[in-house]
Formats: structure tokens, C-alpha cells, sequence
């Protein structure tokens, strides 16, 4: 087997049409990224040890190295125990093959489809919160600049056994929060995450579909038209070169880039033991806002979404204002905490739980607004204060002393001092 | 008005029959009983300045301030602040009528109710827990001894307006519960309650219905003979003497009741206003463990308890097992954390799911015994070495390294030494 072809000539050939301004670069940025795809050639998805010794020396130096048989030395120089480096070699070396690239980058090319490096304009900055285990390349059809476009992404993940009501519930989810302007990120599966892409699509919104193989092999078969229409309105990606095949392996590492492209990741349905869990366990430990839809107990394709509330602390989500409140705990999110970053409310957006939504606090107010902190005042007494209907105000008390906003005794009702001062009563 | 007849031969004879061993009890006792249920006709459910008075003076005393017209300095002399005093002598004088405590003693004989107080055999321990807002006196027809039983009790609530899933879901848990020695407390309203009360009598078990005005006046008047029952196989109590009209007042105290007489309290179905969601609220103002059941998210009757998932802490309850690890969390509960009390299986208990919990852990325990610390295994070395699927395999793994029990990379599948200790790995 002999070394790559690193000649800056060749590679500039090579990579024109799948790296952007290939002609603005220099002969060694050149080398480099046509050597880190060699690299995704080389490697398995989330291969820390080399994703360690690439940044480390360069992408074209380390496969110097591993061409010239790992000298001694070489991992403590990039900082790695030796012994993880040559179990690493040992797994590279036998993918080496002189025409691995070219062929990928062939079927690239075929495919429309570009490869995205770290450093380049819409390189995802969301992935780098992997670090070791961020991927070397990204491959992508579609639009790359909606990776990087400053919009809020959620990931939407379920069981590919879903129910009608866990489809439903993706649709609404889909549908409202991509017309408000969130990017709608899941796997292209049949179930849950099919029906999440079509509705954003349907939306007229954007969508991420990431791949375990590679993006010109449309995985399942069944949704290659649906694949087609998401390259065409947003974007499709994978980790794995042209012409790689899905793999366990690379369900699971895909897994982790769904939850590390979105800011936030909601499950809506998944059975004990769906794959979902493996995203949200990845959300979970990139410290990514986790949420799932509860559903039936006697359902089956809810118990994982139970099993996340109930034992990882997801919060429970059941419209898609409850997925914008979660995509707002992402700490540097850029955009406003509701109602998306167009700021408009489009048709489908679901405005009738919204009108819901306002009534609540608008009651909430009025009671509180009808109480004193000093007076005690019956539920009657309230009621004619709040110009509302006493058994209304009952529920709305019982909410706020659930709260711990008011106070009961037999003389009624009185407001606790620090629900009256603004932004603490809810 | 006169003052009350706290002649002990008379308060002896008024009390026959209604308090236990009457005749061992010394004079004192015996007026001070008197006095007691004579307050409990005066006051509203959960009137802490009553409850401090009657404390710090002894019934009779207190009563006798009280018809002597409250001598300046008696609130100081009972720790109690003088406005908060007269504002309660104010609330008390004017139900003071020669014939209530007779009239109340005399619906009791004819309905067969007797009266506990602190003290008492049968005076049930948790209610204290609620301080200057516990009861005076309970009134009780059926078996006073279920209240003092050293058995679990497990407040199951929800919505008069259930669906047919909630009545499902609270008639599984309550007989599982049930049948395994868990006292199930509820309010005998029509919906999720009357479900609850029913499946426990059917079950065998033991349920305690608590309501809102006189035990004698069963309310809603269409569960008269469900409340029969209950006296029958069960015990049905009231903190308003006999004789008294349940009021909204009274309802949201007997709500404060059910979650104090419970270890823990689980809402099956709530909509939004729902008057389960006070009953929570003062389980949680109590530090009893509170749980709640999910449902669809389209469902109005869910909304409730979603609410108190996504606000309010409440945990996530799917099965009768899921309650029964909700009681044990109450630190000073005198049973077993699983299984009951009983330490049998009734043909009762839904022994599917139990079935598949083992199993479930089985797997669990079987695949970490298949992982090593120190080497990397692949799903398919694990699967063969668990002599389970390969798919198996890679569902619990993923669970595993959700629970952070595992490591993956490109090498496979490695146990971090932490889940390698007997009772972490869960």
C-alpha cells in the first residue's frame, strides 16, 4: 500500500466542487483538507484517539505518520497513551486503500454533495461542544449554510414504531415550531422522525436529516423521495463518506451528532429500549436541554418517554410552546425566548393553545390582582374583585397555594408578600 | 347563650358509644373529650388559631374562656397573637348553640360514627404531621383501627370528569395496591376516586374514603351505597361533625386530610383547574412524596397532571410498582419498599408486569456481566457472551451508557468500573 497522494496540485483537483474556495487556499490548507477526508476514510464515527492525533499534528502530517508505520514516539508528541494510539493504528491501517478517497469523493460529486471541515464558513459550531468525539468532516446535500445559520435547532426523535398519536404529535410539534422559524433536526426514520421532517417541510420550514451512511445512499429506501425533498429544502448530513453503508455503529454515532446539531432534544415516543434513548442520553451528556413527550401508560411506544422523565430528569413536554421554553434553556441560544426568531405568528402555528396559554396567566393575574397581603378575603370576596366566576377562582387559588403564592385559613384567602412583587408570581 | 354543659356525669352520658372507654377515663378526660368535639362544632376544618387555643388551655378551659368572653391577656397566655385571637373569637361565638354538640352526638349514635381524638388508640399518627392545622377530632364510621394500622396508605386521586383511561389506570393501581395491603385513601367523588375505592373493596383491601361534610350525609349522594360499602370493608371519615353540609371550604380541607392520612399521593387524571391539584399541593407542602400518571397530551383530563410534572416535581407514575417505590420514599414507612406488606402476590396484582420488570433487569445484569472494565467487547462479543440477540444487546447498552454504567467507542463496548460495584449498577 503506498502513501496518499498529498501533491497540492492533485488534491486542488480533487477536491474542486466538494470544499468551498478551493482556489483561495493555499497549497498546505489544500493538503490538509484533502488529508482529513482521507482521515474519514479511515476512521469510524467519534474516534476520539484520532481526532486527538489529527488536531494535534495536522491532518496531512498524521497521515504521514500512520503511512510511515507510527515512528516511536509519535503519541506521546500528540499527547496520547501509547497504547490507545497504536489500538488506534491497528484499526486504521487496515482501511487504507489507494483509491478509498478518490472513490468517495467521486460519488460525492455524483451526489451534489459538499464536505464540510472544521474552520470553514458553516462548519456547525454546535458539533465542537463534542470535542474528541466532534466529527473530522461533515458530508452534506442541501443548503450547508442553514448549519450554521443563527436559528434555533430541535431535535425531534422517536421510535419507528410509532402510533397515530405519537405521529400526530410530531407533525404539531414539527409543524409549529418550523413556522416559527426552528430548524427541525432528526434521522430520516420511518416513524417519529419522518413525520417530523415532512410537517417542516409541509411548514415550509427547515430541516436537518442526519445520515449513519453515506448521503448519496438514501437510508431507509422507502424514504428516498422524502430524503430528495430535504436536500432540495434544507439539508442532509452525515459523518461517513460517499458510498459508506449504515452501520449499528454509525445508527448510534449518528445518534450523537442529531443531539449535538440541535440545541435541544425532545423524544416523543420511544419504546424500553428505542435508539432515542441513545440520542437523549447524548443530548443529556452534552448538556443539551432534554424533553419528552409523555403519552398512555398502556402504551408500549411510550414507556421509554416515561423512563426519561421518570429516571434522567427530562422535562415533560406536551405542546410546542413547552419545546420553544426548552430550546430556551440553551444558554447561548441566539434567538428570543418564544415565539421563534421571525417573531410572527404564522397559520400554523397553533394559536388556539396559545389563546389558552394567555387566559391562564391572564386568570392568574386577576386573582392576584384581587387579593391583599395584609386582608384576609373569601373566595366570594375575590371572585367580585377578579369580575370572575367563583368556581374559576377556586381552581386559580388552589394553584397559587400550590405555588405557595397565597395563603389559606378559615378567614379565606390572603397573597404571601413575594408573589406580589413583579416576575415572581407566575 | 348559655355556657356548655360541662358536667362530666352528663358529658360521660353524651359520650357513650361515641368515644372509646369512656368509663375508664377520670372526669377531667372526660370534659375535656366533651369540649373537644363541642370546638369541633364551633370551628372550620383547619383553623390553626383554634387548634393553638384549645393546645395551649385544654378543651374545657379554652371553652370556658371563650364563654367567659376572652379575658384580656388569655391569647398572650396561649402564645397566640391578639388579633389573630379576636379575629377568631369573632369566627367562633356565633355558632355557639346549646344543642349543636348534642344534635352532632345524636346523628352519630344513629349512624353508627364515633368520634377520635389526639390521644386516642386509633388517632392516626400522620395527621399531626400537619401542626396547628391538624384536625380537632375525626368523625369515623367503620373500622377505626385501619387509621392507625402500620400499613402503607396511598392517597389515589384525580378528576370527577375522568376518561375511560383514568378509570382504568386508578381501578389497575388500586387493586394491585390493594391486594398487596396498601390502604387506599381517596374523596368517594364520582370519577377517578370512585374507581380507586371500588377496585380496593373488590381487590379484598382496605380503603379509607374521607369527606367533606358529616360522615352521616354521604356526598355525592349517587355513591351513598359505594360509601356503605366502604363503611362496611373500609372506613369513611369526616373532620365536620355529623349533621354538617360539605362546602367548598370544607372540600379544599379535606383535600389537606387525604394527602395527610396517605404516605404518599399519586393524581391519576387532573384537568388544568382540577381540585387534585390542591390535594398535591398539600402533600407537597407536607414533604410526602407526590406522584403523578401521564396520559396523552391531547387529553384534558392529563393536563393537570403534566403540569405537576413539568412544575411541580411530581414523579412520573406508570404502574401500581411505580407507586408502591413512591411510598418507600417516605422515610418513617413501616413496610417493605416493594411488594407489600403481605409479602404475596394476590391473583390481584398485574403479575405481567412484574414479569417483565424482572426481565428487564435480567438482561441489564446480564450484559454487564458480559462487559469487562478493562477491555473493549463488540455488541456482537457482549451478545454472545449474554447468550441474548445482538439487537437485545445494543438496546441495553444504550440504556447503560444513558445511565453513564458503560463506555462505547470504534472498539466496542467497555464497563466503567463504578457500575461494576454491586447496588450502582442499576
Amino acid at each position: 500500500m503506498s502513501a496518499p497522494d498529498l501533491d497540492p496540485r492533485s488534491a486542488r483537483e480533487a477536491l474542486r466542487g466538494i470544499v468551498g474556495e478551493v482556489e483561495a487556499m493555499s497549497d498546505d490548507e489544500v493538503t490538509d483538507r484533502y488529508a482529513r477526508l482521507v482521515w474519514s476514510t479511515l476512521v469510524e464515527p467519534g474516534d476520539s484517539v484520532a481526532h486527538r492525533f489529527v488536531a494535534a499534528l495536522g491532518p496531512a502530517a498524521a497521515l504521514r505518520e500512520l503511512h510511515a508505520g507510527m515512528k516511536a514516539g509519535v503519541f506521546a508528541r500528540a499527547g496520547i497513551d501509547a497504547s490507545d494510539g497504536d489500538r488506534g493504528a491497528r484499526r486504521w491501517l487496515p482501511r487504507r486503500k489507494d483509491d478509498a478517497t478518490r472513490t468517495a469523493l467521486d460519488a460525492a460529486r455524483r451526489a451534489g454533495c459538499i464536505a464540510l471541515c472544521p474552520g470553514d464558513e458553516h462548519w456547525p459550531a454546535r458539533v465542537d461542544d463534542l470535542g474528541a468525539h466532534a466529527p473530522l468532516a461533515l458530508w452534506v446535500r442541501g443548503d450547508p449554510a442553514l448549519l450554521s445559520a443563527p436559528v434555533p435547532a430541535l431535535a425531534l426523535v422517536g421510535a419507528r414504531a410509532a402510533t397515530g398519536y405519537g405521529e400526530a404529535v410530531a407533525v404539531e410539534f414539527a409543524a409549529s415550531l418550523a413556522a416559527t422559524g426552528v430548524s427541525i433536526v432528526s434521522g430520516a426514520a420511518y416513524g417519529i422522525d419522518g413525520a417530523a421532517h415532512r410537517a417542516a417541510l409541509a411548514a415550509g420550514g427547515t430541516t436537518f436529516a442526519l445520515l449513519a451512511g453515506g448521503v448519496d445512499r438514501p437510508y431507509p429506501v422507502g424514504h428516498s423521495e422524502l430524503i430528495s425533498r430535504i436536500v432540495s429544502a434544507g439539508v442532509v448530513v452525515s459523518e461517513a463518506p460517499c458510498g459508506t453503508a449504515p452501520t449499528k455503529w454509525r445508527f448510534l454515532q449518528r445518534n450523537r451528532l442529531i443531539a449535538a446539531l440541535s440545541d435541544a432534544t425532545v423524544v416523543v415516543e420511544a419504546g424500553w429500549r428505542s435508539g432515542s434513548l441513545n440520542t437523549a442520553a447524548h443530548a443529556a451528556s452534552l448538556g443539551r436541554p432534554l424533553g419528552a413527550v409523555p403519552g398512555p401508560i398502556t402504551s408500549a411506544a411510550s414507556t421509554g418517554c416515561h423512563r426519561l422523565l421518570r429516571e434522567f430528569d427530562a422535562r415533560c413536554i406536551t405542546s410546542a410552546d413547552d419545546a420553544r421554553e426548552l430550546l430556551a434553556l440553551h444558554g447561548d441560544a441566539l434567538w428570543p425566548a418564544s415565539g421563534g426568531p421571525l417573531g410572527t405568528h404564522s397559520p400554523h402555528t397553533d394559536d388556539r393553545s396559545r389563546d389558552d396559554d394567555r387566559s391562564r396567566t391572564d386568570d392568574r393575574s386577576r386573582v392576584l390582582d384581587a387579593l391583599s397581603t395584609r386582608t384576609w378575603r373569601t373566595g366570594a370576596d375575590v371572585a367580585r374583585h377578579a369580575g370572575m366566576a367563583e368556581q374559576d377562582v377556586e381552581g386559580v387559588l388552589g394553584l397559587l397555594l400550590l405555588d405557595g403564592a397565597v395563603k389559606s385559613s378559615p378567614s379565606g384567602w390572603r397573597m404571601l408578600p413575594r408573589a406580589a412583587s413583579p416576575g415572581i408570581g407566575r
